[in-house]
């Protein structure tokens, strides 16, 4: 779900409040922040920094607690494909932004800016967290109590329907994985992003087989192609 | 490849000199930096700082000139993983540290520090960038010039040798869709990744076969539940 609403309303405030009471609830939680302008996601000076300024096309920090990364890119990701890219696996996405991205949203308001709304249910406007009545016909939470609001959430994300799409079954030396819901859905996706990538693939398959057969233990002689690169299949 | 060698001696350094110069050579480079401790990769104040600050396990930040992407982690990612999962179709990954680590190594060496190299060839050194003669069985390239290193990593790259361990056949609706090296290899190596996480597979299979069907378009009546995360299956 996207929070949005206008600069300085307080939407990260709001999320600040929000992810710890959703994690109090049992729920993990993913943010994504929107930049409608290029800006160094990375600390000046640091060493990640100093790779990525030399011109490095991808950037990865790993400590024991953490890993970052970063990619250059000649055009913006979309939401959609972020979230299935890296976020994956993860039981709620709150992005801050994307008015105009393909995610349901939560207004957040202020009477102080403004005591209009800049979304509308059509826009996909499911709910307000605001200190005035906005008189939209979506549900209206507190700013300063987070809990309604994560209670709300909890609901959504709990009553979310199943939306797999695809059947799959995976055969390993013959013998069939077992696979739950939630891996059925995140293998499907990410093969069919996978897939939409190809050359030849139509673009709403039903059927997709896959065979994967080791070879025997030599290396085949031949150096790697220099034309073999990403550009040359996508 | 490994950069590696003792805390200031001047790996970031290097780096910033050799990745114009393999940039100029068409090699797209990818880095990643090891830290021995946990350390805040974000800068703090930032709104994507403040999410993860709050709680969210994963943190993204899009622009149309860059995504960035932070995650907690309970254990450390094994640097071959954090490849696997991140740099998936860079040309060359450069790592600066893990002197530990899987990878081929470069020594970075100043004579003001040590005479002694911190690594030997039995622990996978293949060079050495020094403004002395550490008198180690591996060609030594000059500090202050990147040109004979990247001269160096461009045929080693170039040749490295045909590593597609598996055969791989993707048929959608009945047609075999053609693949070249490079795909056959990332995707290859992103199912093998998937499938180590899975229960019921054996440590190195033989034959993966995958069937996706497409389900006809209605959603499936109930909804999900709460014990199908990624900790279910793996």
């Amino acid at each position: 779900m996207s929070i949005v609403g206008r600069s300085g309303c307080g939407k990260t405030t709001l999320l600040e409040r929000l992810i710890p009471a959703l994690l109090a609830r049992g729920i993990e939680v993913a943010t994504l922040k929107h930049h409608a302008h290029a800006e160094g996601a990375d600390r000046p000076g640091k060493d990640t920094w100093r790779h990525f300024a030399a011109g490095a096309a991808r950037v990865g920090l790993s400590s024991p607690a953490e890993v970052a990364f970063f990619e250059r890119r000649a055009a913006e990701l979309p939401p959609e494909d972020f979230v299935r890219r890296f976020f994956a696996g993860t039981d709620l996405v709150l992005t801050e932004g994307y008015k105009k991205g393909p995610f349901p949203k939560i207004e957040v308001a202020r009477r102080a800016l403004s005591t209009e709304l800049v979304s509308t249910p059509a826009e996909g406007l499911i709910a307000a967290a605001a200190d005035f009545d906005p008189g939209a016909p979506v549900p209206r939470f507190p700013l300063d109590d987070p809990g309604p609001l994560a209670d709300f959430l909890e609901r959504t994300v709990m009553a979310e329907p199943n939306v797999e799409a695809w059947s799959v079954e995976i055969r390993v030396d013959g013998a069939k994985i077992p696979l739950n819901a939630f891996v059925r859905q995140a293998f499907s996706g990410m093969l069919e992003g996978f897939l939409a990538a190809l050359k030849g693939v139509p673009e709403s398959p039903g059927r997709v087989e896959i065979v994967l057969a080791r070879k025997s233990g030599s290396r085949p002689p031949g150096g790697r192609t220099r034309d073999v690169g990403p550009d040359a299949e996508t």
